[in-house]
Order: C-alpha cells, then sequence, then structure tokens
C-alpha cells in the first residue's frame, strides 16, 4: 500500500499538531508536508509519519502552486488563518484579505494543477453568528449570519467552495468547527487562560486568588481537540463532496461552570476579576450546535469535558509557563 | 444652500455616466468627483454638476484614504468593480481578490477618516442564483447562493457591509440591481449586442440577417438605466442603514421576446446563430425581482421596455459603430 499523502496547512499550530499526532498514533504509514508561517515550538520524532516542514507565505500563488505541484497531496487539510476574532475587528481589510486570499491561492493551485486532492476546509461556529435560544442547538441548514469580519471570511470560504465544486469539479468538505480545547492550546483562549492562572496559584501554594476573565456568561460547545482532529480524517476520507458538516459536541457548558469545575480539580478558590478587553463589540451569548449529520459517518466525542479539563490543567503543571 | 458632494467610484462606465447625466437634469447645483481606472469615452460640459475626475487605482488604500480625506464626500456611490461573470470564471481569484479589496479600502478609508458619508454599494440580482419558479418574484428576504465567483463577492460584499455598519457605525445601503438596459451600454451584453447587428444590417438595407447571440430562453428582469440611476440617487439620500434594496421591474421578458421586438422595430427579419461560448456554465433560467420594498421609499420605473429599446436602437444608428 502507497503511504498517504497529507499537506496540512497551519501545521505548526494547536489543531495542527494534535492532527499529525492522531496519524501517528492510527500507525499506518503516511507522508505529511506541514506548511506554516512559523516551525512548531516542539518538533517530535515519528515512527509511522514521514513528515516534513515547509515554511511558506501561503499568500504567495507561485510559491503555493510550486508546493502543491512538487508534493501532490492526497489529502489538504486547511487549518491556516488569522484566526483572532478581535484582530479582525482591528484590522477587518487584513484579516478577511489574508484569509480569502490564502484560501483562494490553495483551491487555485489544486485547480490548475488538475489535481484530484480531496481537500477538507475548516469553518467556524461563528458563522452563525447571535440566534434566539429557540433555534438552538444549530443544524447545518440554519442560515448564516456573521457578525465579525472573521466570520465573513468564513461564510465568503464556504460559497467559493461551492463555486470550485460544482464549476470545476474540486473535491472539498467544509466544516462549522465549535470551540476546542485540550493541552496545547494558547494561553489567549478562555480556558488555557483559566489553567495557566489556577496552576501559578497551585505552585504558589495558594488555596485562594484573583483570576482575571472575560464574559463568563457565555455558553459554549466544547470539542476536545482530539475528538475534533478525528472528526477532520473522517471528513477527509469519507465526507460529502461540497457539503458541510458541523463539529460540535451538542452540548452547551456556560464559561462559568467550566472555570468553576476546574477550580475544583485544582483545590483552589477564585475571584473574578472581568477584564472588559476580553469582551468582544458583538458576543455571542449562546453557541450550541448539532452534531448529527457527522454523526451519520460514525463519529462521536469520546473525551469527556472533565478528562478534557483535567489534561489541560495536567499540560499546565508539567510546562515552564 | 451648499452644494452636496458626491464621490462615484466607476463614473466613466454606463451606469456611472447616466447617474451623472441625471444630477445634471436635477438642476441643483452639485459637485462630483468621478474615479475610474479610465476616462469616459466622450467628456461632457455640465451646468449644474461641477465635475472632476481623478484617475485611481481603488485597490491602492493609501491613494483611496487621500482622495477620500481630500475630498469628503456626503455621497458615495460605489460602482467600481471587475463586471464580468465570465472574467471572473477565469480569473477566480482575481475577480474576488480585486472585488473584495476595493471594496474594503472605500470602507477603511470612512471609517478611518470617520466621515460621515452615506454610501450606496451596488450589489446584483445574480447573488439570488438559481431559484424555483415557485420563489419568484425574488424579495430581499430570500436565501442567497451565489452562482458565480463575481456573485460571491457581491454576497461577501453585504455581509461586511453589515458588519461596518453594525460595528463601526458607517452608514451604507446596498442593493440588488437586475439586468440594465438603456443607450451607452456596451456591445458585449446581449442587448446593445442585438442593436448593433440589426444597426448594421439596416444600414447595409437588408431586410434579412443571421444574428449571433446567446442563450435566449432566459427570463430577465430589465429596468432602463435611467430608472435606475434615480434609484440610487433616491437610496443614497433615503435608503435605511443596513438594508438592501432589489432595483427592478417585476416583470421577466425572455430575451427571445426582446429580440423579436427589437427586430420589429427595425423591420429587420432575423436567423439567429447561437454561439456557445455566450453561453455560462451555470446560467440562471428566469430571474425577476420583487421591487415592493424600493417602491414604499417612492420609487417607480417609468420608462417602458419599448422606449428603452428604440432608444438603444437610436443610439447605435447615431453611433459610428
Amino acid at each position: 500500500m502507497v503511504a498517504k499523502r497529507y499537506l496540512i496547512t497551519g501545521s505548526s499550530g494547536f489543531v495542527g499538531q494534535h492532527f499529525i499526532g492522531f496519524l501517528e498514533k492510527q500507525g499506518n504509514p503516511v507522508t505529511v508536508l506541514g506548511l506554516d508561517c512559523q516551525l512548531a515550538s516542539r518538533q517530535r520524532a515519528f515512527k509511522h509519519v514521514r513528515f516534513s516542514f515547509k515554511k511558506v507565505d501561503l499568500q504567495n500563488f507561485a510559491k503555493v502552486k510550486r508546493t502543491l505541484g512538487g508534493f501532490r497531496p492526497d489529502y489538504l487539510l486547511h487549518l491556516a488563518s488569522f484566526s483572532s476574532i478581535s484582530f479582525s475587528w482591528q484590522h477587518p481589510q487584513l484579516s478577511f484579505q489574508n484569509n480569502t486570499s490564502i484560501f483562494l491561492n490553495l483551491l487555485e493551485a489544486v485547480r490548475q494543477l488538475k489535481l484530484t486532492t480531496r481537500i477538507l476546509v475548516v469553518g467556524s461556529a461563528e458563522e452563525y453568528g447571535r440566534v434566539n435560544a429557540a433555534n438552538l442547538p444549530l443544524r447545518e441548514t440554519f442560515p448564516l449570519n456573521p457578525p465579525s469580519p472573521y466570520a465573513c471570511a468564513k461564510v465568503a470560504q464556504e460559497l467559493l467552495a461551492k463555486i470550485y465544486v460544482q464549476g470545476f469539479g474540486l473535491k472539498i468538505v467544509l466544516t462549522r468547527s465549535f470551540n476546542h480545547l485540550g493541552p496545547g492550546q494558547k494561553g489567549v483562549f478562555a480556558i488555557p487562560s483559566f489553567a495557566r492562572q489556577l496552576i501559578s496559584f497551585k505552585k504558589r501554594h495558594r488555596s485562594h486568588g484573583q483570576l482575571v476573565a472575560g464574559n463568563l456568561s457565555s455558553v459554549r460547545d466544547f470539542v476536545d481537540v482530539r475528538d475534533v482532529v478525528r472528526a477532520y480524517d473522517l471528513l477527509l476520507k469519507r465526507g460529502r463532496n461540497g457539503e458541510v458538516y458541523n463539529v460540535c459536541s451538542g452540548t452547551g457548558t456556560p464559561l462559568k461552570g467550566i472555570l468553576e469545575k476546574m477550580a475544583g480539580l485544582c483545590g483552589v478558590k477564585v475571584t473574578v476579576k472581568v477584564d472588559a478587553r476580553l469582551i468582544r463589540p458583538t458576543d455571542v451569548p449562546v453557541t450550541i450546535g448539532y452534531p448529527g449529520k457527522l454523526k451519520k459517518l460514525g463519529w462521536a466525542p469520546t473525551i469527556s469535558l472533565e478528562k478534557s479539563l483535567r489534561d489541560v490543567l495536567a499540560s499546565w503543571a508539567s510546562s515552564d509557563g
């Protein structure tokens, strides 16, 4: 059997690293080319994954085309993006243009090179925008109402993907991915930020602490990143061409509840100090997705929220941070 | 009364020229700055319009910002775009990126300069895509399903406009404009192409001719460009912020019927030769809009289809083409 070839954009990021870890665990020989604007902080040795890395500016079409032409991937997992919603509010034009242009560069390269690559394009629950509680959980058929420049680019990506499928015969599957959690996520996101602060109290043997947080009343649908990457591999292989899939758990949890659970696991009592800078202009109060479409392909989340939170805390406890 | 200041992008085009003509006819003193990548073929002298022209690459943000900062328009009519649907199929990336980037450059300039300019953004009936006859005529609330890279950019424009209205307080009104006709339209579009061919038969005193055409079974909702520009001025002044308005007649006419009417007006009999190159990959068979929302602002089309066709033929008869 010839080893399958995976191209991963944004390979150095949180999800990219877990995806490569997933392939390694599968135990089948695969060839992976990771693309990113920066190297992953820790490079690992693999037994089953033949991994190579290339630093590429994905906005440079000539380079993207040369890279794809040289590697000729069976699968393309497109994770790279300017993923910060607040950055998209500060620099709407830059955020929108970059995210749509790297996406179009990849699709154009596949089209012009006449590759038969199966592409997975990662979108966001943000695309749905603010919805009435009556419409929850969100199904893929629900109208999109993107509330940030970041989300607009994700919706544009979906529209353009359909054009490339219908007009040019490309093979593209799309996700709307809900909140991720798991070890390795950067400290700017809510849960790792809680973990970092709680672990720092613990390391200093304090049973009380003042924890800085944003809007704790938000309700989010969290999936462990290890379940997410399993969904992505499944969608790359078995997702229906041109279709969009929610990647979510189907359960909503208030951030407040998550913080309490984490504090409990650490045996630390916290008082919360709200930082107004962590509150977004048009934040969506409740987001819960319906995972039925993805489940029909045989996927289900396997890692409980408590297990995820324990692992997040453990990874911060063992880090130097 | 201080003369109002209009900035018009794409001022040298078909609609831009008619819009300036409309302002002149109104008889109120206005100051107009026209921007385009090319000069209009015929520059006119005006009595009421103080007109100046600037050749600007709208993709150059620094220049766009400098131009807007210098002129400080009351009204911005954004007409400029890569308007060819077939070009967007040949160069999807270029077409999408250009159209969204010039649009974002204008919005960003208005935002950064804190101007109170009222902006009219011209979209397209193409945004609706292919719809079942049961859903006609199309209302603004109908879901969008853009069938071409060109239409994707127009939908992205709408999504981004809403972000700039809700998140940054800009004053933006949007249209979905249906097919235009009228004197001055370029010969690549169906009706002027019929006119050009019919007039050429007539000039050569031929009572019969073979006319080259695309898909004549398409049904379209045509509005005379002189009614369109009147709608645009009304929307600039009275359109509701953040809202989208169909600009259409509410009546569908098959292209075949238009050709027959035009041939009749010329007294020429035609046989049709279908040119496959004029048929698009994902052409929409029937497009009819519902103009009720715009009519509530006091607009109605005033020029009959027959009058429009007569004027189109007359303009080709008097041209050198």
